[in-house]
């Protein structure tokens, strides 16, 4: 099944189930007015969907308006984003000199859960100087996970895969990051593209808990990295564990991969700025890509048909303070 | 006025005004039927409140029982947590040899914000050998505050002061913070006292965006310290223009003060194990008090007066694991 989240006046908007070639789509009616309410109560959702989807499948449906789709979650109770991709942990410390860190529990900070972005909307900052970057990482959503739940377990509870973008503010990073308490104005609001899957939807590409597809990014239209998601040294069953050992996680839990890297990045890129400019300062001695400037537009898509995810393809805008 | 919000069934409960005695209450009726609701109309909720309040001013309403109280919020958007008493970092810094913090900008991680626990709720941890640990702290709710806004502007979007029990796990949080990630598994969900005020119910206790206020821990009946939130180094509207920098903040946030803690901590004692054991550690060379067993319990108040806030009044249990 498909799902996306299309603006009707109200924050979180309308759940709408999208056909196989992302082109149409039916509202999932009153009992399922959003997918944060859905998610509570998942299986009732997904038997109501299979109904629906036999009117798709007969050419039913609206065409889905590009302009009206926002993030699958608008907004959501808990974020956690995990690092999950060893390669890009290497790649940092080598060129940042820093010490490394141990991989084991994995690396994991909760941010900004109030507000994802719509896939087309401008991203809005305050400021070129804090040195404005993008990340590209799938992620995952859970229905209510008990204190405790094993990694096993923890599959079962991965309801959606997103595709992400993590927005992170370079200039800052290192400073809130030195406080251990991890990061706050480094990390302003992610995007999302429209479309959320269930895992049966990527087939083999669902593999040990991973996204194996390439993220492939554009900036400004140029190629930028496509690596793939297989690489991640833990699965997201995994990262739940690691994330419900003291606390149960709430249906509606977004969980993200970190940026997607491979350690064949000289054929794949990255999908992040920063660690491309590691991999320059590693090789060529100095950093050589410069971060984001206001009117950039920033391009994601996962795997070779772009329908499965939709796109996120956005413009990095000047943020207009208004009044209090 | 005061709110408190009572269990109708819902994971929101119910808004109810509260008397100045805190012995009576009223709900605030279908408008605002849960504090996260009337929290984004604030203006339009205090002026029904007004006109409720006569009703209990001649003494109307409900008595208030103890036991249908839940947290303010039980649950919300995004908490954002401070460190923001110098002391507290210092005898930390000072015990464990950690490296100088810069004190500026302020330290601020973003924490677990879908279940803050009820005053009177068990607190459910999987094992002693985390070294559970609580914070006393004080803390503010926000209405929707635009990025990019000033310390000044910052104190109209006080709406409510509140106390709260950040509850930690010392054994796990050190792994956490030096990934500088800030903490997941050390910081469970945290607790809060039944009602919160607005600002203007403090008198003159409420100064420079500070709570100045004593805060009154007791462990299994006995006094463990009562510092004053007067000595934050930075006021809540500081933290507020802090977190706003690069991210809108939604009604509803909370901001929390971080451990109050005293540079006359020989008088007023701490309002956390940790900084207790720390000072042993500086003054006796090793530390002796110990952290909590399964069984203890945690009281917290404010001021001399206990009904301001009313009261957190914990016992520490076992988590039984549940199925998945």
């Amino acid at each position: 099944m498909r799902f996306a989240t299309r603006a009707n006046g109200t924050t979180d908007g309308e759940l709408m189930l999208v056909s196989q070639d992302g082109a149409r789509c039916l509202p999932m009616g009153a009992r399922w007015p959003n997918l944060l309410h859905a998610i509570t109560d998942w299986n009732a959702l997904l038997a109501d969907a299979k109904t629906l989807s036999a009117t798709l499948d007969a050419g039913g449906g609206d065409s889905v308006s590009r302009d009206t789709l926002l993030a699958p979650l608008p907004r959501t109770w808990q974020w956690l984003d995990g690092s999950a991709f060893a390669n890009h942990g290497i790649l940092m410390q080598k060129a940042f000199d820093l010490p490394t860190l141990e991989t084991y529990p994995p690396l994991m900070y909760q941010g900004m859960s109030h507000r994802f972005l719509a896939p087309y909307e401008d991203v809005a900052l305050p400021t070129e100087a804090d040195c404005i970057d993008f990340e590209g990482e799938f992620g995952i959503i859970t229905d209510d996970v008990p204190m405790g739940c094993s990694a096993e377990d923890a599959l079962a509870h991965i309801r959606l895969i997103l595709l992400i973008n993590d927005w992170s503010l370079r200039a800052v990073a290192p400073r809130e990051m030195k406080t251990g308490f991890g990061w706050i104005q480094a990390k302003p609001a992610c995007s999302a593209a429209p479309i959320a899957v269930t895992p049966d939807e990527l087939g083999d590409s669902w593999r040990n808990g991973r996204v194996c597809l390439p993220l492939r990014v554009e900036v400004n239209g140029a190629w930028f990295g496509n690596p793939s998601g297989d690489a991640m040294e833990y699965g997201f069953h995994d990262l739940i564990a690691h994330a419900a050992r003291t606390r149960p996680l709430c249906a509606g839990t977004i969980i993200g991969s970190g940026t997607v890297s491979n350690p064949d990045y000289r054929q794949v890129g990255s999908t992040c700025i920063s660690e491309r400019r590691a991999i320059e300062m590693i090789e060529q001695g100095h950093p050589v890509t410069p971060f984001l400037s206001f009117g950039d537009h920033v391009r994601m898509r996962a795997g070779e048909d772009d329908s499965i995810f939709g796109e996120i393809d956005q413009r990095v805008a000047a943020h207009i303070a208004t009044h209090p």
